[in-house]
């Protein structure tokens, strides 16, 4: 049975909870009518408000062109359970197959991208391309994150994490240390 | 008792398996004859070859201005056991104190930069900054390895992951699916 979650608005501010921790991700993109879905693990965040969001997307990936040439994307947060899933999209090529068929996800509507999100995910940031000065050397795009939606619950997803060599590495217990940290560095 | 990691060189390419998970991170410097730390969350693996480290370091904190005057840092890391270590070294300046001597770190001599490693960390990425374009509007290093060292055992160490509000994740179980892999996409 597939996951389905409720989720509502968060403040793009305030993606690091997701993003920090280092999860693999799945990157949806549309242009001139086809989706298109990655599987990505170099990403970082970059800076609260504007909430940017910097990654390297491998110029021969499809995604790399149609994410360059639509300047939108989506990044979506999926959990443990679609680890097969994760895999798959990173093993497939969006030039040959639609993988929103082939891998029995939903495309969704976004608020402010024509990209879709994929609706069996925990989150989705809506991006679009804020800085290509380091697309041409690096691969390395620039996103600023224009609306983010998640679960309202779990509060903290499972998530997982690429070690490399078909490895990963699942999101473990939580540890909450509040009261040692100066309240600006929280 | 404080833990200690026999340790040997790793290949430069092969720093995902360390990086990419996403774990915080300790930055340790040198300029000017002081040393510093700075503990660091918003990191991205870039390249295999070179090895390249993407990473954003707040301006107004002491280690930008080490670094971007060095040329060079240290990226180390830490384990869970060294939580307590990792808060404290982020509630404090390098201005004012060595954070070495407060945190009762060892600092020791890389190979290839003049910053110290932190012999504590399960492991050391000696890095020398290798493009500032990103430097004045995101405050954003790209930085290239140019040695790696690691703790011969345990292969994956236990690392923490921050989620914001004083929240960490520890790491969790290994998945292996090397078997579902496109043998070029592991």
């Amino acid at each position: 049975m597939k996951r389905s979650y409720r989720k509502t608005d968060m403040p793009v501010e305030q993606i690091r909870r997701l993003l920090e921790p280092g999860p693999i991700v799945l990157v949806s993109s549309r242009w001139q009518n086809r989706n298109n879905i990655m599987t990505m693990g170099w990403h970082c965040v970059m800076e609260f408000s504007p909430s940017l969001i910097g990654c390297m997307i491998t110029a021969t990936n499809h995604s790399f062109d149609m994410v360059r040439q639509s300047g939108e994307c989506v990044i979506n947060i999926p959990t443990a359970d679609m680890l097969d899933t994760i895999i798959g999209i990173g093993n497939t090529s969006g030039r040959s197959v639609d993988k929103f068929k082939k891998f029995h996800l939903t495309p969704g509507e976004a608020a402010t991208v024509s990209a879709p999100v994929i609706e069996e995910c925990y989150a989705h940031f809506e991006c679009r391309v804020a800085d290509r000065k380091m697309l041409e050397k690096y691969n390395f795009f620039i996103l600023e994150v224009k609306r983010a939606t998640a679960a309202v619950w779990p509060r903290y997803p499972r998530t997982v994490h690429y070690r490399g060599n078909g490895v990963f590495m699942e999101s473990g217990r939580n540890i909450a240390r509040p009261e040692k940290f100066r309240p600006q560095n929280l």
